[in-house]
């Protein structure tokens, strides 16, 4: 099976250009089969701020009402999707940017409204391959935003992180497909203080002593619930850390193991 | 040779949220192949408005400094033209919104300063329809806006009938190509007053008398340059008209000929 690198990237690099560019040239460069997944940044917020908007969150999450639905869609599948195609493109890497309603590829659910209503936020029910293996088949790297759609002509917010494992999930059986959560620490710390404490490798036995001994912390859980949804799924290979994992052998990252 | 049918859609149908949800029930019906391009409507003078940004005019044309590129980045390829593509996949019609950067599709080139600067705008230089032909072989329909790249990673503001224009010659060889720019009027008009005083057919002949007895008006010039550039680049039909001109043999239209 040929391999098929998805990385996900987040704010610490869409939010500063000369990180952006260094990322980008590097993985214009990858040989195999790539997709990229990019979050939203903090370039949402400051819109919202400037358009008068109000951004509600509730524990962390993003209550996505309309009005917030409207830039998200603007920021994300537009300023920063289409910056990174078109930097991509100037990198010799041919590149398509798209959000789930393109190609049908990623269909969702709206959040069923419990004692929170999250609004237009979208939990992964179906990822289509088809239309993206033939763009992988020319060399083409799909470029996702995390919005997707309902398949009724709703769009709605979906968790990046989720993107990348629900995307890897769906192309398990045809490609080996590794995973790659870059984010901005050298991979899940055991001291949070300090960036040498890398846990190299977590896995279903370890994990739960790592949360009981509090060694785990909030922000981390759900981005290691993906990367287990993934290496459980026929995922190759799950891994989190610094970009740099993805293009220096001698990094040390934390990989997710069964 | 398999018919295309390439749909130049403007303002007056993206700004009405029933005109466009009835255009496009009835453009998913089509089932020739076929390319959707739209303009950006009135929303991006919104949101430049709301974020307190100035939107430049010099004679009509747009002047695209970085925070106007900014708003039609966001609001044609992000907002519009999700929203465009997430409305036809619940008319099960499969389609990817684009850029000229996705697939190197497009690419223009920055319109050089003279006495005027008119900042981030593109003109036209390369269409690549390698990518967007196995679009077509698989049914998906391209739903492009008005923004192309130079390659060498700045996206450029291009003229959203130009784009249609290119797109439909980057076509004429492959396909047997039909271009619709469909306005609020049954097409050009010798009386603007007079809804039915359509001029139904315009060439190279008539053309020249009609703009010397002041019968076309100037902001007409331009569309009817771009069908003029099609029909002469093998472009097999070029129509100017309401939506109906597409779904309904009985409407009277403009055809442009050679």
């Amino acid at each position: 099976m040929d391999v098929l690198k998805i990385v996900k990237i987040g704010g610490n690099i869409i939010d500063d250009d000369a990180a952006l560019d260094n990322f980008l040239a590097k993985f214009s460069k990858l040989t195999c089969h790539k997709i990229l997944v990019h979050g939203g940044g903090k370039i949402a917020t400051k819109v919202a701020d400037k358009m008068g908007v109000e951004v509600k969150m509730n524990e962390g999450r993003r209550i996505t009402d309309q009005a917030n639905l409207d830039i998200i869609t603007m920021v994300y599948a537009g300023k920063i999707n289409k910056t990174i195609v078109a930097k991509l493109q100037a990198h010799k890497c041919n590149a398509i940017g798209l959000t789930g309603a393109d190609g049908n590829s990623i269909v969702s659910e709206k959040r069923k409204v419990t004692s929170v209503d999250y609004g237009f936020a979208g939990d992964v029910s179906e990822v289509n391959t088809e239309t993206l293996e033939l763009l992988l088949k020319l060399n083409i790297a799909p470029v996702f935003c995390a919005i997707t759609h309902d398949g009724l002509g709703q769009l709605l917010n979906t968790n990046a992180d989720t993107v990348a494992s629900e995307l890897a999930i769906g192309f398990a059986e045809s490609y080996e497909t590794e995973l790659y959560y870059c984010f901005e620490k050298n991979g899940v710390l055991k001291d949070i203080e300090d960036d040498t404490s890398i846990i190299e490798i977590i896995n279903t036995v370890n994990y739960k002593s790592l949360i009981e001994e509090g060694l785990v912390s909030e922000g981390m859980l759900p981005k290691l619930n993906n990367c287990f949804q993934a290496i459980t799924h026929k995922v190759h290979k799950v891994c989190i850390g610094k970009p740099e994992m993805i293009f220096n052998s001698e990094e040390i990252f934390t990989t997710i193991q069964v």
